[in-house]
């Protein structure tokens, strides 16, 4: 039986994650950064971000996944989080995204959030889509054509929340 | 008859942009601004975001309002633009928001966006959505009790779009 580890990720494994980051987005069909984001840059989003959490998801002691919450709006709008998950393509399809997730929820219900929402799902990520309404999430929104598909060129671009 | 100009800010006209600013952020009844934000920190969020542009209204001359025009996310999603209005409260009642929001949604569409999306309007802004409605924009999402407000509570938090 693999072990899983979810664990607060630190400066120093970037070089472990960055590769996961640069695969998914340098894809460009799941999420809406720049595929051209160079390594620091992406770790200045991530790990840069004073009002994120990042944590990394280990499975028999390799780096497998990331995740980050950080607040989807400041001021009057901070009591909702924003969440953000990727998972190695080597590791898919063993559940550490759904651990992530799962995680990131009771994490984020600690730190007094209200509410988890996203931005900006593409309407093409049946499998996020499917794991994120099995865990409660709903579609609150829908950005008609708000998603350039390398593939399928313009495809919408849903908007989930789920209460905590 | 009043003349209204609106043209590109620059840093040396922040000092009669902040208190327009200042005054909205800090009511923190509209924006998901940290009502907290410093001068110089708002500075950097409208004139030192490299990817927006911003535009400043004048009424015989003097400042009354200003836009910011930016992606609303990045690379898939960078062809949808983000826009932020505020006018003075002294100017109310004379035009310079639906001025603003057509000059905004031309120079967006110059620049190439194919739709524009505001991703905060508090439900309870009646008179900006009742504009953003009669310029064309529809309500594509709500975000329940995305919004704190001081007098009303948690109240719900729209995501409007209009294609360009």
């Amino acid at each position: 039986m693999a072990e899983l580890r979810i664990d607060p990720a630190r400066d120093v494994d970037w070089d472990e994650l960055w590769p996961i980051w640069h695969a998914i987005v340098a894809a460009g069909d799941t999420y809406t950064y720049d595929p051209a984001t160079t390594k620091d840059g992406a770790r200045r989003q991530w790990l840069g971000d004073a009002s994120a959490e990042v944590w990394l998801a280990r499975l028999d002691g390799s780096a497998v996944g990331m995740y980050k919450i950080a607040p989807n709006q400041a001021g009057p709008g901070g009591h909702v989080v924003n969440g953000s998950y990727m998972v190695s393509s080597t590791a898919r399809g063993k559940g550490v995204g759904r651990a992530m997730v799962e995680h990131s929820l009771g994490r984020a219900a600690e730190l007094g959030y209200r509410g988890m929402q996203f931005n900006a799902v593409a309407a093409t990520n049946v499998h996020a889509i499917g794991l994120y309404e099995r865990l409660g999430f709903r579609t609150i929104g829908v950005v008609p054509h708000g998603f350039h598909h390398p593939e399928q060129g313009f495809v919408d671009l849903l908007i989930m929340y789920r209460a905590l």
